[in-house]
């Protein structure tokens, strides 16, 4: 379930769970600036354990993964306590992966921090952690019991997370006409924010192991997880040129490429240039990393989100070839788009 | 869904799951004797990867978890692979954990090799590691597809495992009626795992996640697990044990002491003397392993499985306080206490 709060009521809020063990995990810049604020360490007739994790998506590993589960199992857990996530996408990401796996799964909740977490990773319960080479490919699906939002956190948000944020929920815009409209009327952002986030709420409701139209949330992400990791990009960035890609490559009519550029213009955002311009664009580098995509069903077929501009979004089997053929033939021009 | 199965049929039966890839997990001893019979490395077009599990318990840490699932993704995984666990409780455990983190859960199917295993570890869905501390602390609730019992296993069998497998197979005749005249009648082995076996798959069939009835299975296991650990007894020995204790230390009229010996006479199994017999009971070593049983429901009480001669099995939620007090008094006659 979703929740409009102010910081100041989060302790009264978790005072209020049925446990009575609540165990912390909160990014570490996030809890030297908040912690005094949210005063969380000491509730009445509660024990109350804390642990610090790293910093953004470096937590999302084995080693932190093994340390932290320990670190809970030592303190004393019971299959009763009550985890809370606070932080960005890969704080909740990495402490839903504990929660799920910790005594064979306990209760969680989660206090995104970003834009992003707000509206995309901290809801619809897909957690884990990265392995060597490849993000989330160790995880579980474990949805949250409450996913807490407020908004004051972005007033500290670096500029390069906000953008990141954006790119995601241009993507919403693409899903929803409503969000479409919002974006385009330039809505309070905390409005949207919370819009997005019931949009994914109510989808992964519906569809909680992607076995159907929860395919949709992964419009951007097929190319996008490769441009992340290629050019090294904050995630929502990447998701933003990876619809811009998907767009241009399957996109005849171009009408997907205007709503794109409607969108971040009425956002007021600046993506820049496309990480791939005046450059040669990596095909073998890019078709490497669908194919490790675990999103793929088969060894030779992905699924891909595209634009119709009739039905909106639909869901296409491509086989990894045809995408690699038309990486390809197109590479030329690819090195000469931009937006 | 079980199946009983012979060995040579294993190969026709993975041939026809509806995945491209099929991923391998076996105990590398139960691998060195089967694997020719077993004939599964070359399946018509599927890919088959191996992974061979160093033998038992020691395969269930995050060491050896990591290390197969890298070596699996860097084989090449997606959604549909079907993982097999080929081995006995330890290794169906773990595969089973591989099997529901590897991309966010795949889908399994075991083929227990061990007594105890058939009749327990391999059904039911609970799959998990150890801690650096304890046991299956690390884990999750992941249903295999199906479990394919053949026992003609059991004639490579140790001695003591298949004492072990016995124990917890006499646990069943006090969960069933039926069970228990088939023990008493000297009914065929095979038949009697294939009655438990099925009578375990209906339970968590109803009550996977153990909110309810499925803690029935627990009965012997809250003392279990603590004598496994401290005497370094196999499973179903410390359960069989664990059983005798605490009908010991709860019944007053003696019945269910008299049901378990009739059920191991009439299996033929020596459970030899009492772990703690003619030997200070270790009361503050039993009750912290009992305070870090994650089956325990707050910091304070744990729920008991508990023989009634007039409703045969009752659940009783009993503070930690109370078990401690109750072998504290009683720990002179305990150590005189042998079956």
């Amino acid at each position: 379930m979703l929740e409009k709060i102010n910081l100041d009521q989060l302790s009264k809020k978790i005072s209020k769970i049925k446990s009575d063990t609540i165990l912390i995990i909160a990014d570490q810049n996030v809890w030297n600036m908040y912690s005094k604020k949210l005063d969380i360490l000491k509730l009445e007739r509660k024990k109350v354990f804390l642990w610090k994790a790293p910093a953004g998506e470096t937590v999302k590993n084995i080693n932190d993964y093994i340390s932290c589960i320990e670190f809970f199992l030592e303190k004393g857990v019971n299959r009763n306590s009550h985890l809370i996530a606070i932080g960005g996408g890969a704080t909740t990401d990495f402490a839903g992966f504990v929660a799920s796996t910790l005594l064979r799964g306990i209760k969680w909740s989660a206090v995104p921090t970003t834009l992003l977490a707000m509206i995309d990773a901290s809801i619809g319960g897909k957690v884990g952690i990265n392995s060597k080479e490849y993000k989330n490919q160790i995880g579980a699906f474990h949805l949250p019991e409450k996913t807490y939002i407020d908004t004051d956190f972005l007033d500290t948000l670096p500029e390069i997370e906000k953008k990141s944020g954006l790119g995601e929920m241009i993507k919403y815009g693409f899903l929803s006409e409503e969000i479409f409209n919002e974006i385009n009327q330039q809505k309070k952002l905390s409005d949207i924010i919370f819009k997005c986030a019931e949009y994914k709420y109510q989808l992964t409701q519906r569809d909680l192991k992607e076995s159907g139209e929860r395919k949709i949330l992964n419009l951007g992400h097929s190319l996008g997880h490769g441009l992340e990791k290629i050019y090294e990009l904050p995630h929502g960035i990447s998701v933003f040129w990876g619809m811009a890609l998907i767009f241009y490559l399957f996109d005849n009519s171009s009408e997907a490429l205007k709503k794109l550029e409607q969108m971040y213009k009425a956002l007021e955002v600046d993506f820049g240039e496309a990480p791939w311009f005046k450059r040669t664009f990596p095909v073998a580098k890019m078709v490497k990393m669908i194919s490790k995509d675990k999103k793929k069903m088969t060894n030779e077929t992905i699924d891909l989100i595209l634009f119709d501009s009739k039905k909106s979004i639909i869901i296409e089997t491509v086989t990894i070839e045809k995408i690699e053929s038309l990486l390809d033939e197109k590479k030329d021009e690819i090195k000469k788009f931009n937006i």
